[in-house]
């Protein structure tokens, strides 16, 4: 049995996934000879700590009462620099200013040597390079499958399962929160402003969702996939983005007519990274409807293969988190 | 450098295409460590041989000159015994009655250590439990994406970039000719008569269709599905089978008129495995149109995760052989 000791940074609705899939999968995992041992919760109050593993299912029963694990007043960052560990799983909410404190703990895991799984964007929105070269330079592993789409696996799956297999261009939906607003819209004729209400009331868009519905957060999963995929060097700023917000229910009834759908799709290439809404036929693989998130990837030998998946929610994300956990540590 | 020694047993249209993929991404593979040499290509006539690596170019132009590669008579079986080499690539044409040439080829790679990578469904339909027994006694690897949906990634999918997830069943549209005649019904309002035979002259159906037309082709690749992913031991005789030969147009057009198309759906779990055709919502992500095929994989932690992509074909079907290749003999 290999012992993993692991961190949990940030544990807001994701980290808390992670627990709650660590609990279930905890036979699964030991059947694969994999004993993961959560040795650290942190929140931004403070963290849960036993060099033995901690209760999981105490800490989410103490987030969900008191807000907070926290029971010792330590960040991540003194977790990352002073306990013994082998992974990080960081989970702090994306930041895309600045990188926020997910950059410092990625850059501290790897400068100490430990494996890295992570959900957040900022950091490798801003500084991919340099953590890939950091990682690279310690012998650190550095996986970040839920960054995005959430359980839709696509980098994965584009590295490994496509191996020897050139990818020319990736072209999806990113975002489920437009993809919903849009399909809703068509569904009831009714304005961007009705459904986006609508969304906020169901909780599929944030009280503040210029971060979709604007297209940046479509982008920045775009900047990921270029310097993953295709091995560029971009940052926010290479991408051209327009939003949904302009469009209207005519637009999208006039298109339907035509035997065709309107979709925020974001595509990456060698050449350029773009994020607009897009006229899809009906029958197309990119054609699929709510909150779904879907990826087509252009081969050289295999012409177009698309994924689909759900892009969002605490276990699914969770999920991917689980994939990178378990391709990183399992005996080859 | 690593080389890989291998043989293409079966140099009909996926034995063509490896030799086509294996030229183009020659430089590719040196890239990535690995100098790939075919020391014999075989079909049912003989075989060219060389163990230097013979010149792939000149082996397809010999085969669409004279018909045939055979400079040596020499059969698979024997080129499997006698030739020193790693790996063996099995493209003979799939029976599903006896398990044909592949099955034997196979047997006596995995006796002699070899690894196979495999397109062939009959010998995985068969006797996919001794199969992957003498392989794994034998220490030899064995892979056969390509057995399933082509260039449409399943089998690696759900072992590798889904791991740690539990997948619950796989239903998905497997064949490509069903695929293409009922979407046409439907587009031309015209029966399955009229429509096959458009197809045959299109080259997308056989001029025997009966294995694609009656679901036995899709049923093939559930077996291999239930056996690679659930680990049962099933054999075609498991498997409930109904055709698309009595959907009527009248059938197709009502589905739509109430937001469905027919699909010939292949479906497998633990406990039952079934194809015939079914409802799909149109704009559920396993609603595909044309010739694609589609696996819709519902996993315990992120829901349904779908793949899209080209069935057929024989860059296609190569490119999952290539990906296999790849995927053994590349340094971790």
């Amino acid at each position: 049995m290999k012992t993993v000791r692991c961190s949990i940074i940030g544990f807001g609705a994701i980290g808390q996934g992670v627990a709650e899939v660590l609990l279930m999968k905890k036979e699964y995992l030991e059947n694969m000879g994999l004993d993961v041992r959560v040795i650290a919760v942190v929140d931004s109050k403070g963290a849960t700590l036993s060099p033995e593993g901690v209760n999981l299912a105490d800490c989410l029963a103490r987030k969900r009462e008191k807000g907070t694990v926290a029971l010792e007043k330590i960040t991540g960052l003194e977790v990352i620099k002073s306990i013994d560990h082998e992974l990080v799983i960081e989970t702090t909410p994306t930041n895309i200013e600045t990188g926020g404190a997910g950059l410092q703990n990625m850059l501290a895991a790897f400068e100490k040597g430990l494996d890295v799984v992570t959900s957040n964007k900022g950091p490798l929105t801003l500084n991919y390079r340099d953590l890939v070269e950091t990682a690279k330079a310690a012998g650190s592993k550095f996986r970040f499958e839920a960054t995005v789409g959430g359980s839709m696996p696509v980098i994965n799956f584009a590295k490994e399962v496509l191996a020897g297999n050139n990818i020319r261009s990736v072209k999806g939906i990113l975002n489920g929160t437009c993809n919903y607003i849009l399909t809703r819209m068509l569904e009831e004729r009714a304005s961007y402003t009705d459904i986006l209400a609508e969304s906020m009331e169901l909780g599929i868009a944030e009280t503040d969702p210029t971060y979709d519905v604007e297209g940046i957060d479509t982008a920045c999963k775009l900047v990921i996939l270029a310097n993953a995929i295709f091995g560029l060097d971009t940052t926010y700023g290479d991408v051209d983005v327009t939003g949904i917000t302009k469009i209207t229910p005519e637009a999208l009834e006039m298109a339907y007519e035509n035997g065709h759908v309107i979709k925020l799709i974001g595509e990456v290439s060698r050449d350029r990274i773009h994020v607009a809404p897009r006229l899809v036929p009906i029958n197309h693989p990119l054609a699929v409807g709510g909150t779904l998130n879907v990826a087509s990837l252009d081969t050289e030998l295999a012409g177009e293969i698309t994924v689909t998946g759900r892009g969002a929610g605490s276990v699914e994300t969770a999920s991917a988190i689980l994939s990178d956990l378990v391709s990183i540590y399992r005996e080859q």
